[in-house]
C-alpha cells in the first residue's frame, strides 16, 4: 500500500512554509526535491568517504570508485538495460542528447538527411539537432500532435523518408504530460532502419521504464528530476549505437593511451566520460533510484494517476481556465492559462503567496507553445509526494486569481 | 596568521582513520576534501532551499537562483576577472577546455594549423586538441620541460609560427608541481595575436590567480580541487574570445528563441550553459572560494610553501627515491618512483596501510611520463590543511616501503 503521507516524511524540505503557508510543491517537472537518504548519502559521502574515483589505490578511493561505479547497475536495473556497459554518465538529459548528436549524428549524417521530432519536444531535444541544421545541412521533419495532445505513433512512421537517419522522440510531454507510444515507434523506425533516440526526462520519473522491451537505441534520463542530486544523469546507449560513435569529450578515463602523434580511446561506456566525473552526484543518484525502486514505480506511477485524475476532474471544472493537453493517459502535469488578462506570470507569483510552486514560461517547448497558439502557461506538475489535498489548494489559489484578474 | 590546526577542524573527514591510522591525505592533487561550510550548505540547499535556476518564479527557485547566480560574481572576484560576464560555468577544467576546442578551436582552424603545448600537460588539455588532429588536421607542438621540469617561456614563445592559432598550457603541472611563467608566455604570445589557454586546474588551487595579470583568453578552474563540489567548475573566457565562440552544448538557457526552422542564442555566458546545471554543486563551489579567500590564498601559498620545503628537504635526503621534478618555485606536488623491484602501486598500497593516501599512475599525462621516461610514479600532493607532521608521516611510510621492497 503506498503511504504518501509516510513518503512525506522522507523529504525535508516539504516540512518547511512558503510565504507563510505550507508549502505545495508543484514544480517537479522542472526539478524534483530529494528525499532524506540522498542528501545523507551526500553529506556522508563529503564528510567521511571521499576521493577521486578509478586509478586510486587507497582506501577512499576504493571506496568512492566501487559506490560511483555500482551506481551503473542501479541504473541499467532502473531501465532494464541489457548491460550496465549500455549506461553512460552524464550531467542530465541535455549532456546525454548532446553526447549522441556530436559523437554519433554529427559524423554521420550528410546534408539532406533528416531527423523526425515531435512538436512537443523540449529545446534539450530539438537544439542540438538546430545545430546539425546550422553547421552541415540536416532537415528536421516536425510531427504534429492532435488537438488532445495525443500523439498518432503512425503519423511519426509515416514522416520517415529514404533520408531519414534518427528518430529523436520524447517519452511524455514536459508540457502536456502526454504520454508518447514510443514502443510503436520504435517497432515500426527499426523496420525502416532507423534508430531512436528517446527523451525519458519526464517519463522515467513517473512510470515504469524497460529499454528491451521499448527497443530504442537511446534513453536519456536526468538525476536531478528523479529526485537525485542536480548535476547527475545517464543515457542508455544501444551496443550496436556504442560501436558507431566517436568520442565525445576529450580528457581522463576516456583514453587508453595519449602520446604525442597519437590517442586511442577507452571501451564504452568509459569511451564516453572523460575527466572527474560527478562523482557524488552520481552517489546520490543511485540512492535515489534505489528509494524508487523501492517504492515501486508501479506503485509511484499508480498514486500519480489518482493525483491526476483527481486534478483533471477539480480544473476542468472551472470555466475560466483552459487545459493543454487532455490525452487519456497522460501524466501528471497541467498545463493551463486563466481567461482575461492575467499572465501566467502573475498567476504562479499569487499561488506563490499561497505557498504553492509552479512554473510560469514556454518551458523550454517553444514550438509547441507556437503550435498551441499560447505564449506562455503555467504548469502545475505533480510528484509522488504530492497529496489530492495539494490540488485542493491549488484550485482554491486558482480561484483568489479569477478573482484578483478577472 | 595561518593556524592550520584549526584549518584542520573545518573538514570532517581528517578526524577519521584509514586501516586503523590517522588520514593523512596527500592526494589533494587528484580531489581534495570538503570544509564543513561547503558540505553544510550542499545539505541546506536540498533539505530545505531547493529548486531549479531561472524562469521559476516562486520563492524557492528565486533562492536557488540567487544563491547559484551570485557565484558567478564569486569565481570573477576569485580569479580577478574583469566581469562576471566572462565566467562560465562547466562541471569542470575538462568540460572548460572541451567547450574552448569545439565552440572556439573547431569552427576556425584549418588543416595545418598548429596549437603548441607543453609536455607537461594533463590530458584534460591534450586529448581535445588530439580531437582536431584526427578530425581537422590540425598540428600539436610540443614545447619540453628541462631536467629540472622548468619551461622556458621563450621556448613556448619559440615555438610560435605564422600557422599557430592557439597556446595551450597549464599554470602548474600535476605531476612535477612546476609552476609556469604564464603572464610571460601570454604577453609573447599576444604580440603574434595568438590567444592562451592556460589549465588552472592546479594552480588556481594553490597561488593567488589573477587572469587580468596573466593577460589569458581562457582560464579554467575545476570545483573539486578547489576544495567544492564534485562535478563544479568554471572557465573564465575573454569577452573578445566570447564572440568569436559557437554555442557547444543545446539546450533550455542558451537558446533565446526556437522555432522549427531556426533557433537564436543568448548572450554570453549563458549562451555557453545548456540545460539544468550543476545548480547545488555551483552553490557549493561559490561557498570554497569564500572559504579559500577568507584564509587568503597568498597565506594558503605561504604555507604550503613550507610545506614543500620541509618535504623537499626530507625526501631528498633519501637516496633510494628519485623525485621528478625540482623546480625552484614549484607547488608541493611531489612525484617519485623507489629505486629497486617496487612498482608505484605497491608502494601506494604500502602507504594506505599507514594511512597515507597518495596516488600512483601516470596521473592523467602520458606524454610527460615519456618524456621523464618513467612508467608510473607515486604522487604525493599536499593541500591547506596538511602539516610538516605529516610529511614525517609519509617519510616514515617511505622508509618501510625501501625496506619491504630493497
Amino acid at each position: 500500500m503506498y503511504d504518501v503521507t509516510a513518503v512525506r516524511r522522507d523529504f525535508p524540505i516539504l516540512s518547511r512554509q512558503v510565504n507563510g503557508k505550507p508549502l505545495v510543491y508543484l514544480d517537479n517537472g522542472a526539478s524534483a526535491q530529494k528525499p532524506r537518504a540522498v542528501i545523507e548519502a551526500v553529506t556522508q559521502a563529503y564528510a567521511m568517504e571521499y576521493a577521486n574515483v578509478h586509478r586510486g589505490l587507497h582506501t577512499l578511493s576504493n571506496i568512492a570508485t566501487e559506490k560511483y561505479e555500482a551506481v551503473r547497475g542501479t541504473i541499467a536495473r532502473f531501465l532494464n538495460a541489457p548491460s550496465e556497459q549500455e549506461i553512460v554518465f552524464t550531467s542530465g538529459a541535455t549532456e546525454g542528447i548532446n553526447l549522441v548528436s556530436y559523437a554519433w549524428a554529427a559524423p554521420r549524417l550528410q546534408p539532406g538527411d533528416e531527423i523526425v521530432l515531435s512538436i512537443m519536444e523540449h529545446h534539450a531535444n530539438i537544439v542540438p539537432w538546430h545545430f546539425l541544421r546550422e553547421r552541415q545541412g540536416v532537415v528536421l521533419k516536425w510531427v504534429e500532435c492532435d488537438a488532445n495532445g495525443d500523439l498518432d505513433p503512425q503519423a511519426v512512421l509515416d514522416a520517415i523518408g529514404p533520408r531519414t537517419r534518427l528518430v529523436a522522440i520524447t517519452h511524455m510531454s514536459n508540457v502536456l504530460g502526454t504520454v508518447v507510444d514510443v514502443a510503436a515507434i520504435c517497432a515500426g523506425a527499426k523496420s525502416r532502419g532507423v534508430p531512436v533516440l528517446v527523451d525519458g526526462s519526464q517519463a522515467s520519473v513517473h512510470m515504469p521504464v524497460d529499454v528491451a522491451a521499448l527497443g530504442c537505441d537511446f534513453y536519456a534520463i536526468t538525476g536531478h528530476k528523479l529526485y537525485g542530486p542536480s548535476g547527475s544523469g545517464a543515457i542508455f546507449i544501444h551496443r550496436d549505437r556504442q560501436a558507431e560513435m566517436l568520442p565525445f569529450l576529450g580528457g581522463g578515463d576516456m583514453i587508453r593511451e595519449v602520446s604525442r602523434d597519437a590517442v586511442t580511446y577507452n571501451d564504452p561506456p568509459m569511451k564516453f566520460e572523460a575527466g572527474t566525473p560527478g562523482i557524488v552526484q552520481q552517489i546520490g543518484l543511485g540512492v535515489a533510484l534505489d528509494y524508487l525502486m523501492g517504492l515501486g514505480m508501479a506503485n509511484v506511477s499508480a498514486h500519480e494517476r489518482v493525483l491526476r485524475d483527481y486534478a483533471r476532474d477539480r480544473l476542468s471544472s472551472l470555466n475560466w481556465l483552459t487545459v493543454q493537453g487532455n490525452s487519456a493517459g497522460k501524466g501528471a502535469i497541467f498545463s493551463f492559462t486563466l481567461q482575461g488578462a492575467a499572465h501566467a506570470h502573475d498567476i504562479s507569483t499569487v499561488l506563490d503567496k499561497k505557498g504553492v510552486a509552479v512554473r510560469a514560461g514556454t518551458h523550454c517547448a517553444m514550438p509547441l507553445m507556437t503550435h498551441l497558439g499560447v505564449g506562455a502557461t503555467c504548469r502545475a506538475s505533480f510528484g509522488l509526494y504530492n497529496t489530492v489535498q495539494e490540488v485542493d489548494v491549488l484550485v482554491d489559489a486558482l480561484h483568489l486569481c479569477h478573482e484578483l484578474f478577472a
